[in-house]
Protein backbone atom coordinates (compact mmCIF):
# COMPACT_ATOMS: atom_id res chain seq x y z
CA UNK A 1 0.00 0.00 0.00
CA UNK A 2 2.12 2.61 -1.26
CA UNK A 3 -0.46 5.72 -1.09
CA UNK A 4 -1.68 7.95 1.81
CA UNK A 5 -5.60 8.30 1.21
CA UNK A 6 -6.71 11.67 1.20
CA UNK A 7 -10.68 11.45 3.07
CA UNK A 8 -12.75 14.65 1.09
CA UNK A 9 -14.72 15.96 4.30
CA UNK A 10 -17.35 18.75 3.06
CA UNK A 11 -14.87 21.92 2.55
CA UNK A 12 -12.11 20.50 4.14
CA UNK A 13 -9.35 17.36 3.19
CA UNK A 14 -8.37 15.05 5.58
CA UNK A 15 -5.19 13.11 5.82
CA UNK A 16 -4.06 10.59 8.22
CA UNK A 17 -0.40 9.66 8.49
CA UNK A 18 0.50 6.39 9.80
CA UNK A 19 3.58 5.46 7.96
CA UNK A 20 6.82 6.93 7.37
CA UNK A 21 7.17 8.85 4.60
CA UNK A 22 9.75 8.57 2.57
CA UNK A 23 10.68 10.41 -0.26
CA UNK A 24 8.27 9.24 -3.12
CA UNK A 25 5.53 8.77 -0.59
CA UNK A 26 6.15 12.16 0.59
CA UNK A 27 6.02 13.41 -3.38
CA UNK A 28 3.44 11.26 -4.50
CA UNK A 29 1.30 12.73 -0.99
CA UNK A 30 2.26 16.48 -1.79
CA UNK A 31 0.66 15.67 -5.54
CA UNK A 32 -2.28 14.30 -4.64
CA UNK A 33 -2.97 16.61 -2.22
CA UNK A 34 -2.67 19.63 -5.06
CA UNK A 35 -4.65 18.35 -7.37
CA UNK A 36 -7.36 17.10 -4.76
CA UNK A 37 -7.44 20.86 -3.48
CA UNK A 38 -7.58 21.84 -7.14
CA UNK A 39 -10.23 18.93 -7.88
CA UNK A 40 -13.00 19.83 -5.14
CA UNK A 41 -11.99 22.94 -3.98
CA UNK A 42 -10.93 22.36 -1.19
CA UNK A 43 -10.55 25.44 1.31
CA UNK A 44 -8.95 23.66 4.73
CA UNK A 45 -6.42 20.50 4.95
CA UNK A 46 -6.31 18.53 8.29
CA UNK A 47 -2.92 16.56 8.85
CA UNK A 48 -3.26 14.08 11.50
CA UNK A 49 0.07 13.07 12.77
CA UNK A 50 -1.32 11.56 15.92
CA UNK A 51 0.18 8.08 14.74
CA UNK A 52 3.59 9.70 14.45
CA UNK A 53 5.85 8.98 17.52
CA UNK A 54 9.16 9.96 15.97
CA UNK A 55 9.66 12.84 13.36
CA UNK A 56 12.75 14.01 11.65
CA UNK A 57 13.68 16.74 9.64
CA UNK A 58 12.39 15.38 6.59
CA UNK A 59 8.89 14.99 7.64
CA UNK A 60 9.01 18.33 9.01
CA UNK A 61 9.70 19.94 5.91
CA UNK A 62 7.32 18.19 4.19
CA UNK A 63 3.91 19.04 6.28
CA UNK A 64 5.79 22.89 5.95
CA UNK A 65 5.41 22.29 1.94
CA UNK A 66 2.07 20.98 1.92
CA UNK A 67 0.96 24.23 4.36
CA UNK A 68 2.81 26.07 1.43
CA UNK A 69 1.43 24.71 -1.25
CA UNK A 70 -2.20 24.72 0.15
CA UNK A 71 -1.60 28.09 1.04
CA UNK A 72 -0.89 29.39 -2.29
CA UNK A 73 -4.40 27.55 -3.85
CA UNK A 74 -5.83 29.20 -0.83
CA UNK A 75 -6.30 26.16 1.33
CA UNK A 76 -5.38 26.63 5.37
CA UNK A 77 -3.52 23.45 6.92
CA UNK A 78 -3.83 22.55 10.26
CA UNK A 79 -1.68 19.70 11.81
CA UNK A 80 -3.68 17.61 14.70
CA UNK A 81 -2.84 15.11 17.48
CA UNK A 82 0.58 16.00 17.57
CA UNK A 83 2.38 13.78 20.59
CA UNK A 84 4.16 16.12 23.07
CA UNK A 85 7.36 14.05 21.98
CA UNK A 86 6.84 15.25 18.48
CA UNK A 87 6.67 18.70 19.38
CA UNK A 88 9.57 19.12 21.44
CA UNK A 89 11.79 17.10 18.98
CA UNK A 90 10.47 19.62 16.16
CA UNK A 91 11.71 22.66 18.37
CA UNK A 92 14.85 21.07 19.00
CA UNK A 93 15.36 20.32 15.14
CA UNK A 94 14.83 24.31 14.72
CA UNK A 95 11.55 23.80 12.90
CA UNK A 96 8.42 25.63 14.31
CA UNK A 97 6.50 24.95 11.21
CA UNK A 98 5.63 28.62 10.71
CA UNK A 99 2.85 28.88 8.51
CA UNK A 100 1.09 26.27 9.81
CA UNK A 101 -2.05 25.67 12.48
CA UNK A 102 -2.39 23.02 15.06
CA UNK A 103 -4.92 21.90 17.13
CA UNK A 104 -5.31 18.86 19.56
CA UNK A 105 -7.43 17.11 18.04
CA UNK A 106 -9.39 16.22 14.72
CA UNK A 107 -12.65 17.76 16.34
CA UNK A 108 -10.45 21.00 17.02
CA UNK A 109 -8.84 21.19 13.77
CA UNK A 110 -12.10 20.93 12.00
CA UNK A 111 -13.74 23.62 13.89
CA UNK A 112 -10.60 26.15 13.69
CA UNK A 113 -10.40 25.11 10.04
CA UNK A 114 -14.58 26.06 10.01
CA UNK A 115 -14.25 29.19 11.49
CA UNK A 116 -11.47 30.35 9.27
CA UNK A 117 -13.73 29.58 6.07
CA UNK A 118 -16.56 31.12 7.61
CA UNK A 119 -13.98 34.75 8.29
CA UNK A 120 -13.10 34.37 4.89
CA UNK A 121 -16.73 33.62 3.23
CA UNK A 122 -18.43 36.24 5.27
CA UNK A 123 -15.85 38.96 6.33
CA UNK A 124 -16.85 37.57 10.18
CA UNK A 125 -16.62 35.12 12.84
CA UNK A 126 -20.73 34.51 13.19
CA UNK A 127 -21.72 34.31 16.69
CA UNK A 128 -25.09 35.79 17.99
CA UNK A 129 -24.83 38.36 16.29
CA UNK A 130 -26.66 40.82 18.33
CA UNK A 131 -26.25 44.52 19.61
CA UNK A 132 -23.90 46.30 16.92
CA UNK A 133 -26.02 47.19 13.60
CA UNK B 1 4.25 3.49 13.99
CA UNK B 2 2.17 0.16 15.27
CA UNK B 3 -0.99 1.61 15.75
CA UNK B 4 -3.95 2.60 13.94
CA UNK B 5 -5.35 6.10 15.28
CA UNK B 6 -8.72 6.03 15.27
CA UNK B 7 -10.35 10.01 15.19
CA UNK B 8 -13.95 10.87 17.17
CA UNK B 9 -15.33 13.00 14.90
CA UNK B 10 -18.71 14.00 16.95
CA UNK B 11 -20.58 11.21 17.11
CA UNK B 12 -18.49 8.69 14.62
CA UNK B 13 -15.45 7.56 15.02
CA UNK B 14 -13.26 7.32 11.47
CA UNK B 15 -10.19 4.79 11.15
CA UNK B 16 -8.01 4.83 7.66
CA UNK B 17 -6.78 2.01 7.03
CA UNK B 18 -3.03 2.23 5.01
CA UNK B 19 -0.83 -0.71 6.11
CA UNK B 20 -1.10 -4.24 6.23
CA UNK B 21 -2.94 -5.85 8.95
CA UNK B 22 -0.98 -8.55 10.37
CA UNK B 23 -2.24 -10.33 13.97
CA UNK B 24 -0.82 -8.02 16.33
CA UNK B 25 -1.83 -4.83 14.60
CA UNK B 26 -5.32 -6.19 14.25
CA UNK B 27 -6.10 -7.09 17.61
CA UNK B 28 -4.65 -3.76 18.70
CA UNK B 29 -6.70 -1.78 16.51
CA UNK B 30 -10.01 -3.74 18.01
CA UNK B 31 -9.29 -3.14 21.09
CA UNK B 32 -8.08 -0.11 21.10
CA UNK B 33 -11.62 0.79 19.47
CA UNK B 34 -13.94 -1.03 21.44
CA UNK B 35 -12.14 0.83 24.38
CA UNK B 36 -13.20 4.07 22.37
CA UNK B 37 -16.56 3.30 21.80
CA UNK B 38 -16.99 2.60 25.36
CA UNK B 39 -15.01 6.05 25.94
CA UNK B 40 -16.81 8.42 23.99
CA UNK B 41 -20.09 6.90 23.51
CA UNK B 42 -19.82 6.76 19.50
CA UNK B 43 -22.44 5.51 17.53
CA UNK B 44 -20.79 4.82 14.54
CA UNK B 45 -17.33 3.69 13.02
CA UNK B 46 -16.09 4.55 9.51
CA UNK B 47 -13.22 1.84 8.52
CA UNK B 48 -12.11 3.72 5.39
CA UNK B 49 -9.93 1.08 3.21
CA UNK B 50 -9.65 3.22 0.08
CA UNK B 51 -5.27 3.02 0.61
CA UNK B 52 -6.50 -0.88 0.53
CA UNK B 53 -5.40 -2.56 -2.80
CA UNK B 54 -4.58 -6.39 -1.92
CA UNK B 55 -7.45 -7.92 0.58
CA UNK B 56 -7.06 -11.30 2.33
CA UNK B 57 -9.18 -13.35 4.13
CA UNK B 58 -7.82 -12.14 7.59
CA UNK B 59 -8.08 -8.31 6.94
CA UNK B 60 -12.39 -9.43 5.85
CA UNK B 61 -12.54 -11.11 8.97
CA UNK B 62 -11.04 -8.52 10.98
CA UNK B 63 -13.54 -5.98 9.59
CA UNK B 64 -16.33 -8.44 10.21
CA UNK B 65 -15.20 -8.71 13.83
CA UNK B 66 -15.25 -4.96 14.38
CA UNK B 67 -18.71 -4.60 13.00
CA UNK B 68 -19.60 -7.68 15.44
CA UNK B 69 -18.27 -5.74 18.45
CA UNK B 70 -18.98 -2.33 17.73
CA UNK B 71 -22.83 -3.53 16.89
CA UNK B 72 -22.79 -4.90 20.48
CA UNK B 73 -21.66 -1.93 21.86
CA UNK B 74 -24.74 -0.23 19.84
CA UNK B 75 -22.56 1.62 17.04
CA UNK B 76 -23.06 0.74 13.72
CA UNK B 77 -19.98 0.34 10.76
CA UNK B 78 -19.62 1.25 7.47
CA UNK B 79 -16.56 0.51 4.96
CA UNK B 80 -15.64 3.31 2.97
CA UNK B 81 -13.94 3.43 -0.13
CA UNK B 82 -13.21 -0.01 -0.83
CA UNK B 83 -11.81 -0.49 -4.46
CA UNK B 84 -13.76 -2.32 -7.16
CA UNK B 85 -11.02 -5.22 -7.13
CA UNK B 86 -11.38 -5.31 -3.71
CA UNK B 87 -14.90 -6.18 -3.50
CA UNK B 88 -14.42 -8.68 -6.00
CA UNK B 89 -12.06 -10.72 -3.96
CA UNK B 90 -14.35 -10.19 -0.83
CA UNK B 91 -16.86 -12.19 -2.57
CA UNK B 92 -14.43 -14.95 -3.69
CA UNK B 93 -13.09 -15.21 -0.79
CA UNK B 94 -16.46 -15.92 0.53
CA UNK B 95 -16.53 -12.77 2.98
CA UNK B 96 -19.80 -10.52 1.43
CA UNK B 97 -19.29 -8.60 4.79
CA UNK B 98 -22.79 -9.30 6.63
CA UNK B 99 -23.18 -6.72 8.97
CA UNK B 100 -21.27 -4.23 7.49
CA UNK B 101 -23.13 -1.67 6.04
CA UNK B 102 -20.76 -0.12 2.76
CA UNK B 103 -20.70 3.32 1.01
CA UNK B 104 -18.76 5.01 -1.85
CA UNK B 105 -16.66 7.17 0.10
CA UNK B 106 -16.36 9.03 3.94
CA UNK B 107 -18.62 11.99 3.32
CA UNK B 108 -21.25 9.37 2.11
CA UNK B 109 -20.52 6.97 4.72
CA UNK B 110 -20.88 10.17 7.42
CA UNK B 111 -24.25 10.62 5.82
CA UNK B 112 -25.39 7.10 6.11
CA UNK B 113 -24.59 7.08 9.63
CA UNK B 114 -25.76 9.75 10.46
CA UNK B 115 -29.39 8.94 9.60
CA UNK B 116 -29.12 5.99 11.12
CA UNK B 117 -28.31 7.85 14.33
CA UNK B 118 -31.01 10.04 13.70
CA UNK B 119 -33.60 7.48 12.69
CA UNK B 120 -31.84 5.72 16.33
CA UNK B 121 -32.58 9.02 18.53
CA UNK B 122 -35.82 10.19 17.03
CA UNK B 123 -37.90 7.66 15.58
CA UNK B 124 -37.08 9.36 11.69
CA UNK B 125 -35.11 10.82 9.34
CA UNK B 126 -35.42 14.41 9.42
CA UNK B 127 -35.33 15.62 5.86
CA UNK B 128 -32.89 18.84 6.75
CA UNK B 129 -31.31 18.65 9.55
CA UNK B 130 -30.55 22.25 10.26
CA UNK B 131 -27.61 23.29 8.48
CA UNK B 132 -27.16 26.99 9.54
CA UNK B 133 -25.80 29.55 6.72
Amino acid sequence: MEKIPILKMGKLLLVTIQVDLYDRLAEALEADLVQMINKTGAQGVLIDISAVSIIDSFMGRIIGNIATMSKILDAETVVVGMQPAVAITLIELGLPLTGVYSALNVEKGMSLLQGKINLKETGFIPEDDGDTE
